[in-house]
Formats: C-alpha cells, sequence, structure tokens
C-alpha cells in the first residue's frame, strides 16, 4: 500500500469523526462540501482524499455514509483494538487512564508503570500500577502496541529507549520533551503545557 | 514587540521545561547544547532564539538557568494568572477538570458548561458545572482568558462562536474537529484521537 501523507491521515480521521456524528444524526449520505468543513479543508481536496481509496460518492448525491465510514476504518487501522502500556503514574497519566474514550475507540490499557513507591501497587481502572523496573521484562513476555509517556520531560527519552528495548513499536509522547526513536517506531507528541503556553504567550503579546 | 513565530514559541517552552528540570537538580548554569537537546534543536539555533532577547549567556559557562528561567516566563506570559471556562462536561472535560496540572502553572478554571441536565449542578473540584445557555452571559460579566473546548466535533462551532460573542480570545479545542475564530482569537488544538489513529493507522500499514 501507498504511503500516505501525515495531513492526509489527520484529514481522514476528521472525516471519520464527521461521518459518525452524521450517523448518529440519521443522515445516510453526506457531501464533499460537508466533509470539508468539518475536515479544514476543500470539497475538491476531500474528492481527492477519497478517490485515492475507491469510488464512494455518486456525483449529487454524494457519499454513503455508512460504506465510507466503515472503508476509513479499515484504512485507519480501527477494526482491530491496541493494546497501551502508560509510563508515569502521575496527575496526568491518572486523569487520561480513568478517561474512558480510549476503550471506547479500542485502544485498551493494559499496563501502567512508575517508579514511586507510593504509587506501586495501586490499581487505577483495573489496572495495577507496576514498578518501572519490570517493564521491559513485562513487555517482551507480554507485548503492547502503543507505549504512552507520561513523565516528567527529562525521564522521557530514557523510557523511549526501553520501550523501544521491549519492542515496541508505537509511542504516543505526552511529556513537554522531544523523543528520539528508531524510523521504525511512529512517535506523535499531545503537549498541553506547550499549547497552553503558546496562548498565554499570544494573551501576553497582543 | 515583534511578533515571534509558533514554533519558536514552542521551543521557548520546551527550554523552559529544560530549565526547571535543570533548577530541581541544583544545576545554576546550562549549554546550549543540554537546551538543544531538550528544544529538538541545535546549539546555534538556541543561541539564535535566545540572542533574540537579550544576553544570557557567557561563553564557556553556559547559560545563568534561574535568569533565563525567569526571562523565558516573563516572555511567554507566565507571570500571571489565567482564568479558564471549560465548555463541555464528559469524560475527557472531568479528566481534564481534574488535573491539578492547570493550577500548579497559573492556569486557574472558573467555570464549566454544559447542556446536559444531569450534570449541571456537579461540582468539580471546587467548580459547579452551569448550564451552557448562561455561558455568554456569565463570560461577559466574569470574563475569562481562555475557552477550552471539550464538546463533542458537532458542537465545536456553535461552542467558538459563543466564546467569541463573549469576548474571549484564546480558545483551547479538544473537539476532533478544526473550528473558525476571528484573527485577534488565538487557536491552539490538542487533539488525541487524531493522534491514537495516526498511530493505528501507522501500525496497520507497516
Amino acid at each position: 500500500m501507498r504511503r500516505i501523507a501525515d495531513s492526509t491521515v489527520r484529514r481522514l480521521s476528521l472525516y471519520l469523526s464527521a461521518l459518525e456524528a452524521f450517523e448518529a444524526q440519521g443522515m445516510t449520505t453526506v457531501s464533499s462540501a460537508a466533509l470539508a468543513t468539518r475536515g479544514g479543508t476543500t470539497s475538491a481536496q476531500v474528492r481527492k482524499d477519497l478517490s485515492f481509496f475507491g469510488s464512494f460518492g455518486k456525483r449529487g448525491l454524494g457519499y454513503a455514509s455508512a460504506e465510507l465510514a466503515a472503508r476509513l476504518r479499515d484504512i485507519l487501522g480501527l477494526k482491530r483494538a491496541y493494546r497501551l502500556a502508560f509510563v508515569g503514574a502521575g496527575k496526568m497519566a491518572s486523569a487520561l487512564v480513568n478517561y474512558r474514550g480510549f476503550d471506547q475507540r479500542g485502544f485498551h490499557i493494559q499496563a501502567v508503570y512508575d517508579t514511586d513507591p507510593s504509587v506501586i501497587g495501586q490499581t487505577w481502572n483495573g489496572v495495577t500500577v507496576r514498578n518501572a523496573k519490570q517493564m521491559v521484562g513485562d513487555l517482551k513476555g507480554n507485548p503492547v502496541d502503543i507505549g504512552v509517556i507520561v513523565t516528567p520531560a527529562d525521564a522521557a527519552q530514557g523510557v523511549t529507549d526501553q520501550l523501544v528495548q521491549a519492542g515496541v513499536k508505537a509511542i504516543l509522547n505526552f511529556a513537554p520533551a522531544p523523543i528520539m526513536a528508531p524510523p521504525d517506531v511512529s512517535v506523535k507528541s499531545v503537549n498541553l503545557t506547550l499549547e497552553l503556553e503558546a496562548l498565554s504567550y499570544a494573551l501576553s503579546n497582543r
């Protein structure tokens, strides 16, 4: 399969989110214009993005919502479940582990690790927090698909190296620091502090 | 003050995060190489970024951590507190409102709004969830600095329009949909679903 650009993958996710909302409202067809609005793009771009995967639309009728949503789920790899290991069991990790949106989208939290003896042994949303020293051994025996890093910035690279050593091929990094991984490991970052500070900067320099 | 590019603001945030970690370890000076690693960039870029704001470094000695951190906090607008209003009181909002990292960085949650009668009236981390219908009126009398959108995708633009109407000048959007706001309103987006789906795509198309 030809590799799709990151920006296209993001739009496909947005189209899927839009289609699911339209389906929930009972709409069986949807126009490229409606998808364009929700994808932050143009109708022409929607048609281009989707034509790449086959023919879903009929001129004048729009796209068949259910059919297109199923195909997008397939393309995005959402027809299977994924196992996640969280590394770092602080306040942000606690918020995320207790957020049920992961499970609903098929991302199941299999393990949580920390180095703090006062947190190790606690049960979070059915998962017992384990000693980070056991992580590499655990994950070699019981692999996960995605490692979620929720540690302080200075621990993030070390944890990345351990996850890579344990065979993890995808990492979601919430630590406020960039991390480096081999090319066969996918890394995505979510940095709440950075976004908030970009807003405080904008508000202070108007 | 000259406008700094978004990418530079992001690096300044990363440098600040690194400096705070170095300070916590008792390091009074830090090299441009150390900041470069934590900012995901080069020593030359660090020197260029920081020279823009004055002279902090001494050749061969590095930067004075405390002095540089204070200056970065000043530049990023972090010497004052910000008031936040959350719109949408679902699972993700609950996780975020109960996350204490906001308060610690000076981002105080003043109000939470929802349309669901079963949620309105609940107290979250000391803040009572109010009816979204009261939002514009509330915020006109009691302004907030930043509106945080944690609604489903199809409600995000309507909420944005209301926040703008209420005079909010900065928006942090967690809804899985792009939003449009006038040019004098700063918008940043955090989309967990998009990042997870980018990873599931990568894992499924290796």
